[in-house]
């Protein structure tokens, strides 16, 4: 679907009337868990899912059939100051390795039976370093917001967001600190796998974008352009999409959760069609996570990006799903409810 | 396969050689686990977990297609004792519900790709009373080990084993305090829902059981035959099944933790092909898992058994095998390894 707006202020208003989950189905949900062939409550987290899955697809007894599962990548001028253990190069590279099937989230998104694609976003274009000016201008963020929202299959009952960016850590720690306030050195961990002198000098590069936009950081959307990247903007874009048209979403590591969080703080209630997949390795992530009161379904210490953790995740939100509408009533089998 | 142990003394001997993995298909796992299109360490435990599989399996880029699970069903004299929310007729419904394909592990099995089966071990001959006399005799804990044993599909490359029984928490904390010492309290938990005085009831109810088999428990088959139950016990004998035949393991919630570390009493080396889906809700198996030096994969606040802890896991597992056996090398992808 075309994006229904064409500046800030249009994708501002996206968040003046968000529609809310079906409490109808909701409660006949709730309804249903209740006489299912199992002690009350034993299914643990999987319950809560699957309630929460039914009033946001609108039905007390769903299915999850179609996730769908897009990777955004964009380049970073911040990336020729050394804050990754990756050349710039690698953005590129990656990209042709997802379309060619060789990435790690190729192989997590055929186990889980989850459709993959693509957007590279003005790889040959890398944002400005936010050291120096503010990484995009007011088009070139709207723009990535809008591929976002355009990238998401109205007709997905699952919405996975992930990202390919070299560099992007820094954006993320940048942005994270942007929103919530703290040091860079709270926000900025070990991304690809920097550390000592590299890590330092990462976090300088996240303290001097701190500075040079102090006095611009009240606005999210602001903070995004300035400090954020194309692929950070995209994911928030989509994620925006899937709240308006009560998709599901599976929130991924550090740069897809901190690309959320910007909505957060554009309005309190855009993430609540969201769960948080995992948490990651990436230092910051579990604070950042707290910020939102997103509890991981996942910990599994990756720290990798391209919706990993969140396409681990699918697999039991589906099986939780599954269990909702597929589990027979005490009545139908026939079994004592105790 | 026919077990090859017609006595006790034929079990214990299994335990005198078991096969060790194979270092070659390990070494050669961990050698291409380094060379992926992905930072060194970013997939975390997935990496762990390829590799033991590896090992395990025997090849150095395998393939998971034949995960097999089997539920054991048993019923407890001290089911009698009022130590479930259930009444024990429920054990035989519950058999008929996973035969119809209405339980919850019906669900989750379907949403893992998983192969499922059902093992109903004479449910209308419960185990003795343990507070009165050992659960079984050693004819019946012969049979029943011999019953998980060929229960396991020689041709799986995963092996699962959940459980259904009226009464089999109780068992499974009187076992696991049989085997590592501590109070009934400490092991006793709400099972299906059980608190306040019926929670004391069963608390009392182990300690009674511990009380009278006191002289007997430095043997832990003694301590399985005169405490556990027959699906105990065949979750036992099809873990020591998969153990020599080198089938890779992932253990489900307290009471099938508590068969398994029948095992590791016998032989600390006998869950070296084991993994720990899950940690549960049931209070103490934390505890448990940590007295086998096991990390759970999840933690949902699941405390269902039916192996469903364990066949979410499974999810895991298969996206961890697919990436190692799946990526691109930096080298096939053309991509600078940083």
């Amino acid at each position: 679907m075309l994006a229904p707006f064409t500046t800030l202020a249009g994708f501002r208003a996206v968040f003046d009337a968000l529609p809310q989950r079906d409490a109808a189905a909701e409660a006949a949900a709730i309804e249903r868990n209740g006489q299912l062939t199992k002690p009350k409550g034993s299914l643990g987290r999987l319950e809560d899912l699957a309630i929460w899955y039914a009033g946001w697809v609108g039905s007390g007894r769903p299915a999850l059939e179609r996730p769908q599962v897009v990777i955004f990548a964009g380049n970073h001028g911040i990336a020729a100051r050394g804050v990754s253990a990756f050349p710039p190069d690698v953005t590129v590279q990656m990209v042709a390795n997802f379309r060619a099937g060789g990435a790690a989230i190729n192989q997590l998104c055929r186990a889980a039976g989850a459709e993959m694609s693509v957007v590279a976003l003005d790889l040959d274009r890398p944002t400005q370093d936010f050291t120096q000016a503010p990484a995009m201008t007011e088009e070139e963020l709207v723009a990535a917001l809008a591929a976002g929202w355009e990238a998401v299959d109205d007709a997905a009952d699952l919405l996975v967001v992930g990202e390919m960016g070299i560099g992007n850590t820094t954006a993320a720690a940048a942005v994270a600190a942007g929103l919530f306030g703290g040091s860079a050195g709270e926000w900025t961990g070990r991304g690809s796998g920097v550390e000592g002198a590299a890590l330092e000098g990462k976090t300088l590069v996240v303290a001097q974008g701190l500075e040079l936009h102090a006095d611009h950081l009240g606005d999210p959307l602001e903070v995004l352009r300035r400090l954020g990247g194309r692929e950070l903007a995209a994911m928030a874009g989509a994620i925006a999409r899937a709240r308006v048209g009560r998709i599901p979403v599976i929130l991924d590591g550090f740069i897809c959760t901190a690309s959320a969080a910007v909505l957060h703080a554009i309005s309190p209630s855009a993430l609540d069609h969201a769960v948080a997949g995992h948490s990651s390795a990436e230092g910051a992530h579990p604070a950042l996570l707290a910020k939102l009161g997103k509890e991981p379904l996942l910990m599994l210490g990756l720290r990798l990006g391209e919706a990993s953790g969140a396409v681990l995740a699918i697999g039991v939100l589906r099986g939780a799903v599954a269990c909702l509408s597929g589990m027979a009533t005490f009545a139908e089998a026939g079994v004592s409810a105790g």
